[in-house]
């Protein structure tokens, strides 16, 4: 292992180059900003790693399916993504979002983390396992690159249900991962489910003048009672028949759960300005991911520009994320959704779902891909792994995993939970680029071994 | 009369292209967008239409007095004002806000009516009286004109109490009139106070990632919280003690109302979407102007741009403004704001008054003014003057009419109540002006002779 080791330390200059490159293309899937030109760049890059590469259109952004033969069989399938979250707010970013700067040992950039960076750490990985084998891969390495996982991955699982042959693997590597903030590395076991709304009240044909606030119906006022039967204050949902298919964590969630290193003093220290939803502290915080949520990602009316306007909003939308635990189902939720709206007197707000759904993902932590990724992650990190029996986020694994014969899927990976992922000053350690390449070229190394 | 209306018709180009060009220089006193300037320009054209003029600076825009002297010792003061309201959103107008532009016997800009066409008219009227008077005036004028009305006029009750000898005067014709849908002139005879102020909560120090939207608190939720105590879904004001001194309308309030004209088509067919608030119709919508309000102008948190974007907002702020009626007193509702959030739990809740506060006002209609007013209306419009109690919106009248002894107050102008002020595709008809001018010409021409 020294010998990819010492290969990926003498060549981190091209990796933050190649991670460069990507980020200076926008992609912003949300507003269709670039996405088509980073496609063809990371196709380029692809080729540049030794791959055949396809690109397939879809009715949003290009997928693209990277294939390199090993001498094994079997098929290890990398899942990436090259579209980013929108940058805004811009005046919060120290250097631009989208001029990649090298700043105290870390490169800053939207993307960086998530998933440009962590698409060439498995490209570097793949690289040194190369060098380390005389040129030949130990296993069919498969890479399945998507340009709209930001926006809930809307066409992902009917591609993957229609290219069965030619993403059968055996095994995947998920799109990112991370150490805690003690430097352990992770296995997370799950992901919540999401379904993104925009809700829209409109009470008048135009804004209107505030002095007729007392006969003149008013947009905002609506919509934020729309809001207030959907959640109350002690943060239960009131859409009948939300919770009828919420399993609740199992003895072994949460065994380990209580195994799992204390995140409240860090997201405390910069996050908080008061106190946690519902007072939560301690392993409650982490107990709590299996909880449903009811998320306001934006609200907007009227007059917002500074100083002072006297209208009526005739307009107000809000836009509203559910993240789903096992076995919620999106789509029930959305019909739920617009069922209780029309039940409680607001027929008028219009409902329309404006990003992919996904489903949560569940597996059991005993397979030999997540035990060889737990092995590996402990001879880099040189600390055991932490278990995570579910994260708080969402991916399309569920459209994977299943169709492709119920395969397991880890996530080795280069974030550190400060990467600012989604939000201003996004950025990678350089460290962790290294060791995350250094952890997926041992998982590359071992897999075709794995019975 | 007829020398008078025959100077204005023969004129009105000369008019049309004066304000045009004041509203052709932005002047947006919630951002303090070009108001110097058109402060400049309005002292020029002031001048040019021999006025004596003073620019006097405030800590906020400058106030410009502008005198003539005439034959009479009394003299006619005129408020007007030359700042604006934002012109946003730009992409609802037609043609562009500081493009004046004339449309079919109209003229659309920023300004056009909200104030700059109502100062236009009332220089028009002067040049004609003048013209009918061998170059003379019948009595004293004097013109106030500031640039913070849009923003509340936090500066000109301090500015009057300071210049009380500058502004002696009699009576006082207000910044803008109109005509109501039968074309009848309408004689105002009072109008609301308000409180605006901004509504804060921070609940991170930075956007979050909605996936732990489980147990990081939510900016937007907070807020939303924090206005549902404010307001029950009835429309009543939950601020303790918030109608203590609201006054009733009296029988003589009623009786006027019993004899406006009906709003109700009119707005039906231009502001609604569905009902008017709480069900009115009929003349229950002119009386609930003595109701005071709580309206949210506007709201914003979290991600408002075009498609998803899943975060969990650090801030939300709400732009609320309160109409109050007599005798209500905003520094005192202010107080009570604060209190209630506090008693309520929301004292994490920043009030930031963001624009200047205003009293109500309200005079009785017995006055020679106001009958002058009603009686040369009558000739111009041939038809009597609709006598209205109480409008909505506010005014800083209560701030002239005091301390310049209880003087009368009339408001004759242009406008027709589509003007669509403070609205996109704001505008003025043009035969609204002329009769606007020839109604002020009237009341200028008998002013000298009242008693």
């Amino acid at each position: 292992m020294t010998g990819i080791d010492s290969f990926l330390n003498s060549r981190l200059d091209q990796y933050v180059n190649e991670i460069s490159r990507l980020c200076a293309q926008p992609s912003v899937s949300a507003r269709s900003e670039g996405t088509h030109e980073c496609a063809d760049l990371v196709a380029q890059v692809l080729g540049q790693h030794g791959f055949a590469v396809q690109k397939f259109e879809t009715p949003g952004n290009p997928v693209l399916v990277a294939h390199a033969d090993g001498e094994s069989p079997r098929t290890l399938l990398c899942y990436n993504h090259y579209d980013v979250q929108p940058p805004e707010p811009l005046e919060l970013w120290t250097t631009p979002p989208y001029q990649p700067t090298l700043r105290d040992g870390a490169l800053y950039a939207r993307g960086a983390k998530d998933d440009k960076g962590e698409l060439v750490a498995r490209l570097a990985a793949v690289d040194a396992v190369r060098s380390a084998h005389g040129g030949k891969l130990p296993c069919g390495i498969t890479f399945v690159v998507e340009g709209e996982e930001e926006i809930g991955s809307p066409h992902i699982a009917a591609f993957v249900k229609q290219h069965l042959a030619l993403l059968k693997c055996e095994g995947a590597i998920w799109e990112e991962g991370e150490t805690d903030p003690d430097g352990r590395p992770q296995g997370i076991l799950g992901a919540r489910g999401i379904l993104y709304v925009e809700l829209e009240a409109q009470t008048l044909k135009m804004d209107a003048h505030s002095g007729d606030a007392h006969i003149l119906p008013n947009a905002a006022w609506r919509l934020l009672r729309a809001l207030t039967v959907l959640k109350d204050e002690a943060e239960h949902i009131l859409i009948p028949g939300f919770y009828d298919n919420v399993k609740r964590p199992t003895d072994r969630d949460r065994a380990l759960i209580a195994a799992l290193p204390d995140r409240e003093k860090y997201l405390r220290e910069h996050f908080l300005t008061g106190d946690f939803v519902l007072g939560y502290s301690g392993k409650a915080l982490e107990l709590a991911v299996f909880e449903p949520t009811c998320n306001i990602a934006g609200i907007s009316a009227g007059y917002q520009g500074a100083g002072s306007k006297t209208v009526i909003p005739a307009k107000a939308t809000a836009k509203l994320d559910f993240r789903l635990v096992p076995d919620q189902d999106p789509q029930d939720i959305l019909a739920k959704l617009r069922a209780h709206l029309r039940q409680t007197g607001f027929e008028d707000i219009k409902v329309t779902p404006i990003a992919g759904m996904m489903w949560p993902f569940k597996e059991e932590p005993d397979n030999p891909l997540v035990a060889l990724c737990s092995r590996t992650a402990e001879e880099v990190y040189g600390k055991p792994s932490v278990m995570v029996p579910m994260v708080g986020g969402s991916s399309p694994i569920y459209a994977f995993a299943r169709p492709l014969g119920n395969i397991p899927v880890i996530m080795p990976g280069l974030g550190y939970g400060e990467n600012r992922t989604h939000s201003p000053n996004e950025h990678i350690r350089l460290g962790d680029l290294v060791n995350a390449a250094r952890h997926i070229a041992r998982i590359i190394d071992g897999y075709a071994e794995l019975k």
